[in-house]
């Protein structure tokens, strides 16, 4: 056991230098990072290794891969245990309508939440995950220049590939194992308030497969083969668009919501006793008022009376999700085409105890099946498996901890909706994982992505997060 | 009866001003006209304009409508008949991928057609059909400068919104109709021979009608409201792209071929005892190898040994075509999203008896009745009804017999799968009408469209399309 770690001196610290750290947040939201358009990333990277340096941390390497370079780091710190910070330094595009404040200026704006008034940068990458990033390299920085080190050893792990499934962070971590194997466990910077300031702990991610449907009157051997033609041969020609939308609705049932493609339910385990108990804790406090105000959505897929069944919903369903359809004439007007081919995007999320690899397969042999062997397949992105952790890990505890002291005991999720690559780390290293914290973003993948930077008496600020970031290491610390 | 009409010294005047001609045709067709995007409409109009005085035509004027100007002309003849060419100076887009050849350079390339070895003008609107424009024009230029005036009385009305279905044609005809009214029929100058040189004359056009289906969730009240959401949330929130699937497969059958809205067919007129004699015989000659190369295309709905119900599919089938889809993310990568809205574009080809005006009423009725009363319905372009002329017309004979004199007989069809506005010709004024010529262009609505400049001995050059023209207007002058 190592000596009481002088949290308040970093907590001044972090207070005298808030004003900075806002700027360096703004300085990497403003920094474009967009993984799909390959916009900013080595920049980028440079940037997050100079903020590791200015953090106080050593070894900082810039490190290639096949794709986007992985930014590492190391910290000593005041106790044996090593965590292993995982962050992305990659957003998702920006160009989407629909921004009411510029997408990458990180304007600080007032905004009116269910929680009350609070100000917050608007920016790509703000609430997904740039934010969270800065606000824990400022944490470390203000143990550094305070205490003199972190409560923890660290090492920190920045991956620019996260939105492309981190297809060459497995590959990294294989080859950088006898470093990255001194860390007792992972943990991922979240925002994990939502906006009536109700705090929020997932136990896990989902996994995701993501693939283009391509339905081509080439390959088909029917329907216009290189180009659209003149519309008016629909009358003897027959329609890759007609045909990508029949064989799209062999997929789901009439409301979209039920997978109707053989055996693609068949590996989901039902809840465990733990989960169970977890949910019904949950259903207790969890708002969908909430929910649907963050998300500006007006009701959910299931009614909202039992909210056990919601977060069910959820946590345990395997989605087959349509990110994006195109095909013959986009624009304006009424250009009268017979196209010659239609394309849609899928994202499949995946949950214990269903297996990433089956799920395109799965979809391949229904599409054969039916008739649309012709229909090409192609995987977008590598994407990844899902990944769960007990309650009951130490680490898991740590942030628990620290939540009931700065605001209130989290609503405990079994997992979130989305992905993050922990298999990597518990797969290959045995590593238990945490994500989360105090403070509030939203409109992830959305336009008008947001971070809150000054909250109130039901949010936190940047200040706060920073130092619930420094306290959680310093449980970490005293774990067993 | 009036004087034999000197058509040598015309013949003699195009072969002498060819090059000229080519010249002329290439301007025009370099000038951008696109209706669907606003570019070059004024600009073209103009062209046209200079092109009808350069013709020796009088009262040459450019008529404002609400949308894009008339080009209004005449030109006393040498007869008392007086024939109406109508033309459109309007094209589609250009911007589509696939062009071997600049789309608006009007490069003369070599090309070899199941016909032979030809050269031709590949640029967007060389078909569709401001080649025919030019040829005609040069042929009336012809006329002016060798005899002193064409064979027939003309009037010129040449419309920049054919391709946004016309909707301000009928407002100028019903205010230019003391004018136009002096037309015994009306003609529209168009290349009908296919790639092998074969002769096709169309009888009719169908209607058609254009419209987009949006499904939001907005007004679904389900579903992402505003913006896309991150995907995680498919799993409580619904997709309106799935409802956009499930919606449009119930509107045809699973190989999109046949319509299944309600009522949809129910005007259909079945072929009358003068179409069934038509059809027979150009089953005898039609020659779906020929439609097959020009199209690019592998095979038919049906299959090609029944000429007769190819020919029956083509010009007797209502068609309910997607000319486009989208919605989310279409571009590069994997951004995973809920998207809240998804669009299709539709158009419709109308038939006899159908009425242009009862088939989006058709559609809304069956979104209602399937439960997508919330897809939003919106009319692209006004669009108009079918037209029909009966062979025995004796403009359609005069057409006839100059096919036979420069070429073969023709193939006769009951209509063309393309729709022209002749129903504002014979409707308003009861004026018969045909379209035609020799001459081979395709690709319309395509990349790579062009038309035939220098034919061989199976298809008709400029030259010879000129000759025919005024051939035909000399036919035309003769008949009772």
């Amino acid at each position: 056991m190592t000596a009481k770690y002088p949290l308040e001196s970093a907590y001044t610290r972090i207070d005298r230098d808030l004003k900075r750290h806002i700027a360096t947040t703004r300085k990497l939201l403003m920094q474009p990072s967009s993984s799909q358009q390959d916009l900013g990333i080595r920049e980028c990277a440079e940037l997050v290794a100079e903020m590791y340096e200015s953090a106080g941390c050593d070894d900082v390497g810039i490190i290639p891969t096949k794709g986007n370079p992985v930014v590492y780091g190391s910290c000593k710190g005041a106790s044996d245990k090593t965590l292993m910070a995982y962050f992305m330094y990659d957003t998702m595009p920006f160009n989407e309508p629909g921004w009411s404040h510029p997408p990458m200026k990180a304007q600080m704006v007032d905004m009116k939440l269910p929680a009350g008034k609070v100000k917050a940068i608007v920016n790509r990458g703000a609430d997904n995950t740039k934010g969270p990033l800065a606000a824990f390299l400022s944490s470390v920085e203000a143990c550094n220049k305070s205490v003199g080190r972190p409560p923890v050893n660290l090492l920190l792990v920045a991956e620019g590939e996260e939105e492309l499934g981190s297809p060459n962070l497995p590959v990294y971590v294989k080859k950088d194992k006898k470093r990255l194997s001194k860390a007792d466990a992972c943990y991922f910077p979240y925002f994990g308030q939502d906006s009536n300031g109700r705090c929020n702990l997932y136990l896990g991610v989902k996994g995701v497969v993501y693939f283009e449907l391509e339905c081509s009157g080439k390959r088909w051997g029917r329907g216009p083969q290189e180009f659209a033609i003149h519309s008016s041969n629909k009358a003897w020609v027959d329609s890759p668009v007609w045909r990508l939308v029949h064989a799209l609705k062999t997929m789901t049932s009439d409301d979209g919501n039920t997978v109707l493609i053989d055996g693609f339910y068949d590996d989901v385990a039902p809840p465990s006793a733990e989960d169970g108990e977890i949910i019904a804790e949950a259903a207790k406090r969890f708002d969908p008022e909430a929910t649907k105000d963050a998300l500006k959505i007006q009701r959910f897929v299931i009614s909202e009376d039992d909210r056990a069944a919601l977060i069910r919903a959820f946590t345990y369903t395997s989605t087959l999700n349509i990110d994006g359809i195109w095909g013959g004439w986009i624009e304006k007007g009424s250009k009268t085409v017979l196209p010659h081919k239609a394309t849609c995007k899928i994202d499949i999320r995946v949950v214990p105890d269903q297996k990433k690899s089956a799920m395109m397969p799965l979809v391949r042999k229904h599409l054969d099946r039916h008739g649309y062997g012709d229909i090409k397949m192609t995987e977008v992105d590598t994407g990844y498996d899902w990944c769960r952790c007990s309650v009951r890990e130490p680490v898991v505890q740590a942030v628990i901890r620290s939540f009931e002291d700065f605001m209130e005991r989290p609503i405990v999720w079994p997992t979130s909706g989305g992905s993050v690559p922990f298999y990597v780390f518990k797969r290959f290293m045995g590593l238990p994982f945490t994500m989360g914290g105090i403070g509030h973003g939203g409109l992830a993948h959305s336009p008008n992505e947001y971070m809150v930077v000054e909250g109130n008496k039901k949010i936190a600020g940047l200040a706060q997060i920073e130092k619930f970031m420094v306290h959680f290491m310093n449980e970490f610390a005293q774990t067993a």
